[in-house]
């Protein structure tokens, strides 16, 4: 290890253990030259990579400081019973601006690779629909959205055996407007939400962008969303809303049973505590069956039930939708209000596609190629892993690797990136940056020689820090 | 009129003066009946009337209650000098709803006629950018957006004189969208922020459901922005934000000078408060030149620049932008956070079209329909309204007609409803319901013997009504 890269380790680690709290003001140049005995560019140099950690910010003409969200919360009792305000935005971003680096293995992507979706399929609906769009469609596919369009997504809820009324649907760009207009149209700053622990990044950002304060369920690797701590919460706790991810879930992979939803549905109807679900990934089943989202247990309209097409069908395009129950009006005129509408030509391509394009058949080739990826990464973790633990998911595209106790996700996560290879290191996935000693791993790209080399030196730099 | 239509004024009347709070319960059916010697089928008719109107709102089994938002405060005094929250959104969507009907005369449309746009041409340029469509764009077009297109606006910048880096441009969903991350980035709920009066409602609606508190700064229809009363507000209050809108503001259609631009720019610049600038209509000038942004006066980064393509070339793609200045990072991740990206081939199709479109001769074209269709209008309403007052417009599509100082706007709204006709009316331009003598008119349409009847029909009403 170069000498920087000691210094930069010395430093990250009295920062992450909070003895330098943020907006500390770091020591200067010149007086940590003296304290190492190290030249300026050593220092220099570590500072540049703790900047890139996201640790610590330059202010101008002022020298460098502690950023927010740097400090790591111990581990111990790491889950937010009690509700609190989020801060882990800096920390999330210093993650995510490596994965649209085109050099880095893509193991820390959110997304499957882009080159298993039928584009050239979807551009030919798209360039029909545009040709022939309706001028007035532009007024008239405003929120709710486009009426052949939600027909066709209405149908896809019959096939789950849910009987969806078109006027609750909403089109929205993409699940995470959807997810957000949810949170929005049911709580005000301040507010206590319900929230997964380990939970998908983006939940815990929108809680802290909203100003809302959050109280963490946990989540089991095999059972799911522990309902016995979501009662007590309910309980104990004034909870405005639950965000949870019911199938293969970001990033344990668990899918809750239809027991468990079925129990879900009753406790919030019982405290009358809406459900904003996040199904992104159910579509993406390895056994014969879509698994049904809680919704389908919904009799009172409590469920906003969120998903898209951006990880089954169109990434890029944008195209989400929430079956929002007794909230529609409240999430069409937020839409309205926040971004007006979805993309018009967008919305009557996807239509067309969903009439003509073969859906259904594109996504059994989808579900196979993940599920063969999903077999060769566990392969290549038993030969270069050998020592980590995880529970092997009947869908999605994520592992959620559990490293030796004392190894350290976010230097492992650091130490790749340096390498040219990005995983997601556990802290990201919780308010209380707990799951130091995880990592989630994506089997959503087709299995290459880059992978299986990132995931050889991947084992190499689990061993160095073993 | 009929018994049930003075039934519903007279209630209307009560419920806007304020003598029926919101929430107050309306009397039984039978109760009416009674006081009123009406037939029940009267009295329903008008609770129908009165809840089409936005005024009052059913609960299932528990009757009629006065709606948010329907009262109005008087007149006098109206203009929001100490900071307030803001309660308008209920007004404005009891009067957008009406907007989607095809069978209305779309005077109070927000839009240009979507006919005026070349919507084959586009159609062209985003089969071929779908086709064309790199897999790997869905990840590298993420925040802050497509390259080719991001140097495309980036020249017209320099067509208006500026200099604008690249990488401060972040590509939204529409104008609307960046209008609403920018004061996201630059608030917190409870902050203070200066809007124009009149405003834009959706100003008004965005400060609303953000939580925060707004002062109002006049807007003269001839003069502009008042920058007296700015200062005065700036030097009393804790503004951490300004929202004007520069050119052809809606809904007066008044334009800033160049000298009072640069007044602005330099009075924000004192206090060090950011400018959300909204300069949708700023291309559509009817003189040689278009008129510059308070942006190209912003030496500090200070000027977030919002624009979009709707109102100028594409309808309904939802294609819009921020120059952000030095909140361009802060802008990127709250993008990110919140509908992840905008459309991938929406971004690849606008950037073909605007390399090889034609967008110049489209945009001459469609100032010269928007200037013939102001002077019709113009003759329209010194023949059917000849005792309205209004400040001729040098662009944008908008009249701010000023009625007969006893007419009530909400009333004519309503009226002209009735006979399938929508003009927008003054109280939902301002967060005190001000202007209720004020109605704004759509001119972007190509004029019609449908319209002209409108503007005849509306002439009676009004006459009617003086």
């Amino acid at each position: 290890m170069k000498r920087y890269q000691a210094l930069a380790d010395t430093m990250a680690a009295e920062i992450r253990a909070g003895r330098l709290p943020v907006g500390t003001r770091l020591p200067s140049v010149r007086h940590l030259t003296t304290q190492y005995g190290v030249g300026q560019s050593t220092v220099f140099r570590a500072y540049y990579l703790l900047e890139e950690w996201g640790l610590i910010r330059a202010r101008e003409r002022s020298g460098y400081y502690v950023a927010p969200g740097a400090a790591l919360a111990p581990k111990e009792n790491a889950t937010l019973k009690e509700p609190a305000p989020i801060d882990v935005s800096s920390l999330v971003f210093s993650v995510l601006d490596a994965v649209k680096r085109p050099d880095v293995a893509p193991l820390g992507s959110a997304f499957p690779s882009p080159t298993l979706f039928p584009l050239a399929r979807l551009a030919k609906s798209l360039a029909h629909a545009a040709r022939m769009l309706d001028p007035w469609s532009t007024v008239v596919d405003m929120p709710p959205g486009n009426e052949a369009l939600r027909r066709q997504i209405a149908l896809r809820y019959i096939g789950m055996g849910i009987a969806q009324p078109v006027e609750e649907l909403i089109v929205t760009n993409g699940a995470m407007e959807a997810l957000t207009l949810c949170l929005m149209a049911v709580t005000k700053p301040g507010d206590v939400v319900a929230i997964e622990s380990p939970c998908f990044y983006a939940a815990l950002q929108a809680v802290e962008h909203l100003g809302l304060r959050a109280v963490e369920i946990p989540v089991d690797s095999r059972e799911g969303l522990d309902l016995d701590a979501l009662a007590e919460a309910l309980g104990t706790h004034p909870v405005r809303a639950c965000w949870f991810m019911t199938n293969f879930q970001n990033p344990t992979g668990v899918t809750l049973s239809v027991e468990k939803k079925r129990a879900l549905v009753d406790l919030l109807t019982k405290h009358d505590v809406p459900l904003i679900e996040d199904d992104v990934y159910g579509e993406l089943h390895f056994a014969q069956d879509r698994p049904p989202p809680a919704k389908a247990f919904d009799t009172k309209g409590l469920v906003m039930h969120c998903a898209s097409l951006s990880k089954t069908l169109a990434p890029g395009y944008r195209l989400g939708w929430v079956a929002a129950g007794r909230y529609a009006d409240a999430i069409r005129r937020l839409k309205l209000m926040t971004s007006i509408s979805t993309s018009i030509p967008i919305q009557a391509g996807i239509a067309d596609y969903l009439q003509h394009g073969g859906f259904d058949k594109h996504l059994r080739k989808l579900r196979g190629a993940l599920l063969t990826q999903r077999d060769a990464m566990e392969s290549a973790i038993a030969r270069w892993l050998p020592n980590v633990a995880f529970v092997r998911p009947d869908g999605g595209y994520f592992l959620w690797l559990q490293l030796p106790e004392h190894v350290d996700a976010m230097q492992l996560h650091r130490r790749a990136l340096e390498h040219g290879i990005n995983v997601t290191p556990g802290p990201i996935f919780s308010a209380r940056h707990a799951y130091g000693n995880y990592v989630r791993i994506n089997f959503g790209h087709p299995w290459s020689a880059q992978i299986d080399n990132a995931m050889k030196t991947l084992g190499e730099l689990l061993r160095a820090a073993s």
